[in-house]
């Protein structure tokens, strides 16, 4: 029997995840922006206008939708400081499910207040080492954990966004994904290449001050970062997925490691063009800013374009963070 | 979100378990057979035939492939005294895998011998209880369990014995299948039910001295039974599963209790008819002989008959009770 990471999903488990969330999560729009360079033919994949305003939606969905009878009774728990919190209190409150997530306490008052209001229970821990010895004590007294990036069902979920892709544009050439554990990396990856074969080329980008996922693939295994240095949340956890890592050394031609900067400047070119997006977000439309297509853009021009999709992650800045990238586009306008 | 059980198993999911399995299971034949009623156009599935004697290869092979790197490393552990021990060992043999089968000292000498033939290490426990206590204790030291029957991964690979039923016949009307814990009629009932619609009906066959499926769907959860008053190896575990119940009570017709005489009846005329079936394997033959199927029967003759399949769900007799069966044959011959 073969031991290929990527054996392990077919289409038909993406599909399945599809099924199975449908009518709870939204089929974001693809929709053409110009990147500045006639050789790109862009298309953003919209996450940030996903449900709870970021691609978890769809694995909290489809964990939650897996759960028995027994496992619904005894109710899930997370750790997160964002979006994975938010979409599992979200899909929880729907399916009627008491969802407990644990947040570092000095993680934004809005997404604390976001899980809240979601009907979550949030226990507050003094940082994100002692959320994970919090949430491993709940694991033992009964509750389910729903892992924001490293289970089956969650990059099965991411990879319903691959499905929409191959599906709205099959002519897709290029997929460009944010990657900080690399649930969503990993599952739009592989249902595209499952759905579409091996002619999409999919890239990574993750932030160089935390390359989790690059180190990873080198090493064959989660690497844990000895320094966070980065201010880009959500794609900074300590390490990339185990499952993610073996994935993604086979479906991704590469990962691109980007500099804040470059990710602030994407996503202020992205909240000028009208979408409202948190930095990671933006990753994708950074490494292609940044000249990482550069290899495959050999003989494109106008009439030859290089078809290429970013994901756009998610859609949930801190407030402050926003109202400062708006207030520099005003101030130069 | 709809709370229904059978909604946690799409079609894909058993296609998906099915792209897996591909090329390491048998597509076992599906058989005319003469049960002496000429308004019933029998049809064996004749798992018997499937590798290592008995259905449990599917979902042995599915489990297996699902594991992750760190999840093969660590190796796998089951209790069996049976079937689903023996295709556990060939499945992680198959693979690379370590398994531990864990059985309890009485279990037939030859059943312990194949799993040893087949790389497993089979640790002696004095007993059934004692068994879950030895591999609770292993899956505590890191060992990966599977479950015989009642695990996702374990009814969506027994569930590609329906999808097998609605390629090779979708013009099938009843089908018929053994139960024990459940896994075989949760997946094959609930497959069929997802490919050919809800015009197919079930019905599980099970013995009067062991019915933890029809007291589960009575109970609507797991019910520990008080006595075991069968000789029916592999239909009577000391429960069905939870989550084979949540889907049986939705696609079960109802559930045919048996005595033991009729279920040897039918193994018998099963082995006159050249299978080698053990007792648990003819029970869904015996539950037609028996005339649970008299409701549907109304207004049926030889032209127009009842298109019925019976699950022969293993193989592998203890070798003295085969030898007793032949004998009885030859005598009466």
């Amino acid at each position: 029997m073969t031991s290929a990471p990527t054996d392990r999903f077919t289409a038909y488990d993406f599909l399945a995840a599809r099924a199975r969330i449908a009518g709870y999560i939204v089929g974001t729009p693809l929709i053409p922006f110009d990147v500045g360079d006639p050789r790109i033919d862009l298309r953003l994949k919209l996450e940030n206008r996903q449900v709870t305003g970021a691609f978890k939606a769809r694995g909290a969905t489809n964990n939650i939708a897996r759960l028995t009878d027994a496992e619904r009774a005894a109710g899930v728990v997370a750790t997160s400081s964002g979006n994975h919190g938010k979409a599992l209190a979200w899909a929880a409150m729907e399916a009627g499910v008491k969802a407990t997530i644990v947040m570092p306490a000095n993680a934004y008052p809005n997404k604390i207040a976001a899980c809240r209001e979601l009907g979550a229970t949030v226990v507050l821990s003094a940082d994100r080492m002692q959320a994970e010895v919090d949430a491993a004590a709940l694991v033992a007294k009964g509750l389910v954990p729903i892992h924001p990036y490293d289970a089956d069902g969650t990059i099965e979920g991411a990879g319903t966004v691959g499905l929409d892709i191959a599906d709205d544009w099959p002519e897709v050439e290029v997929v460009v994904i944010p990657v900080g554990g690399g649930g969503l990396a990993a599952g739009t990856s592989l249902a595209l290449r499952r759905t579409l074969g091996d002619q999409v080329r999919c890239l990574g980008a993750e932030p160089d001050g935390a390359p989790s996922m690059s180190l990873g693939i080198e090493a064959g295994a989660p690497v844990v970062l000895d320094a966070i240095n980065t201010e880009i949340q959500g794609l900074c956890p300590p390490e990339s997925g185990a499952r993610n890592i073996a994935v993604c050394r086979e479906t991704l031609e590469g990962v691109a490691r980007l500099s804040d900067t470059a990710i602030l400047d994407a996503q202020r070119i992205l909240v000028q063009g009208g979408e409202v997006v948190e930095p990671a977000g933006a990753a994708a439309v950074a490494a292609i800013r940044e000249g990482h297509l550069e290899a495959w853009l050999a003989g494109r021009d106008a009439d030859h374009p290089l078809r290429v999709v970013a994901v756009i992650s998610g859609g949930n800045p801190a407030p402050d963070q926003l109202e400062q990238v708006r207030a520099s586009i005003a101030a130069e306008a």
